[in-house]
């Protein structure tokens, strides 16, 4: 895992992912007391960063391995990710899911063609039946954050951080980057270390839910007690990957634990201030910048929004905090 | 009024303004039956396009003229625009607006440092309110479109419409365009014939205030018999501007009217397919791709959302659409 193979990524996804922008509003900076850069992935082709991945990690697969289709397990967004990404490459896919990931997330992956199997979050656990059924289908397993190609393409993300913030004269600032298996993290992280290594990157994570945090401050992988109770839903998992874990360490500030309301809280302004659409687990890193100013170092801070693909009803609650 | 005025508010605007991305989703291509492109001026500063035309006419201005400050009459979108650019240049803002503007935006006027005055939209002619003080303080009139300044500013989206749909192989394209004056349909318009000579803009409407869709079949300005009863609040304007007039006629195809259930709509598939905050002005022109393909031709519609600066009520309204 190194920059060279971010870099390769950003070459190939260059005409196929969105260039997101970086958004700001004076009315965020007044309320975190330092200037708030929000870089809107959830603006990215099917709402959240994780196209990146999938685009990345199918688009290095052989002809063969495309014909024969892909699969991959996911609380939704890597589902959406990976599903358009094989339909992009005319390849099937297949896409392992919780039985208690949002509607909306189900629907989309199956809207993008993809085959959709639901598993139940509490009991079984995703990676035995994702890859025993590759072995059964002949399917090339692509998983959500422990994959080479996959944290490359996440992180194309920070490529563009250092790119975009340079061109406005910022070189010093905390990346808060919501945190699952730390796959996008750990891609930012390795590429700002390469391009803009004044940059460090701090981990938000839910209360309850925050092994990233716990396991950084412990030096060693810890795991969390429970795997459902947050509606952060997309970046609730059991504890940092085995390839993404040593990344963190290297080049990650602390983590920032975040709770549910103050994800809520950060969705209805970035509503109201910045007009995108956060899901909970995508706004834990802009509610750490926001509300727990005294975490955070520096004159900047930049948040990344990881993904919007959220419920009406869940998004109604977000807009009775205004 | 030229093309040359544009280009040159691009360069004066280019580290201010900010480059909105275009996006897209598939299930918005499926329900218009052709493939629609989005350029998000809602993510723009201040949440709409107004904030380029008001750059664009205070970076205008001699140091004398930003000492002594600038005046706009807005039903909010200009306002803040106008108030934020003149915040920029150090310059003193004076805003009239409609007593029945959301708040959110007589808010947000008065945050960015402007000095509100209200008016009654039925009984008072805010131009006349405008000249006036202006004339009384001393202040240099912003106006909202009958500016070649603002215009100028405005048509920057065309320019970057031109340039992000090339790079995607698009040059054949009809551009639908929320208008209320016309000052970013003119704007457009005029930066399109210039770098992108195969698209053509359409005018987008509200019912009962069509007044440039009528005043483009008809040869010759006509009014709106009323100036309140429709939630676009940000495109009702009296009549089409006399120096946008001509050059809609010049070069824009006939207009599209949609209703403000069109609208809500619209902003229930934005929020839930594109990630982003609509107010229901600003949608007109989504609307008028996705549920009027009839009156659109050729392969590709670009839809301009042009402001997200909507009030909780009327956005869960929108909501309620899904």
């Amino acid at each position: 895992m190194n920059i060279e193979m971010i870099r390769a990524a950003a070459l190939r996804i260059k005409d196929h992912a969105r260039l997101t922008p970086l958004l700001s509003s004076p009315f965020l900076d007044k309320i975190a007391g330092r200037r708030i850069l929000i870089k809107p992935e959830c603006l990215q082709h099917t709402g959240s960063f994780k196209f990146r991945g999938g685009w990345a990690a199918v688009s290095m697969l052989s002809d063969d391995q495309l014909m024969n289709g892909v699969i991959a397990y996911s609380s939704g967004n890597h589902a959406q990710g990976v599903a358009l990404a094989a339909k992009e490459h005319g390849a099937p896919a297949v896409i392992v899911m919780p039985s208690d990931a949002p509607k909306i997330k189900v629907d989309n992956t199956r809207a993008l063609g993809a085959e959709v199997i639901l598993y139940d979050r509490a009991t079984q656990d995703r990676d035995e039946i994702g890859t025993r059924i590759a072995a059964e289908r002949g399917l090339t397993l692509i998983r959500p954050y422990d994959d080479p190609q996959v944290i490359a393409g996440q992180g194309t993300v920070g490529l563009e951080i250092a790119a975009q913030s340079a061109a406005m004269g910022v070189t010093d600032a905390e990346i808060a980057v919501c945190c699952g298996g730390g796959g996008l993290t750990s891609g930012i992280a390795l590429a700002l270390a390469a391009d803009a290594p004044r940059m460090r990157v701090r981990p938000a994570e839910p209360a309850g839910f925050d092994d990233v945090t716990r396991s950084l401050l412990a030096g060693t992988i810890l795991s969390n007690e429970k795997l459902s109770g947050s509606i952060c839903d997309a970046i609730i998992t059991a504890q940092p990957g085995n390839l993404t874990f040593p990344i963190l360490q290297a080049h990650c500030g602390a983590g920032v634990v975040v709770t549910d309301d103050d994800c809520l809280r950060a969705m209805g302004l970035a509503f109201e201030r910045l007009k995108i659409v956060v899901e909970p687990g995508g706004a834990a890193g802009l509610a750490a910048a926001l509300f727990y100013p005294d975490q955070f170092e520096g004159d900047t801070v930049i948040a990344v929004t990881t993904g919007g693909n959220v419920d009406v009803p869940t998004f109604r609650r977000a807009l009775e905090t205004l």
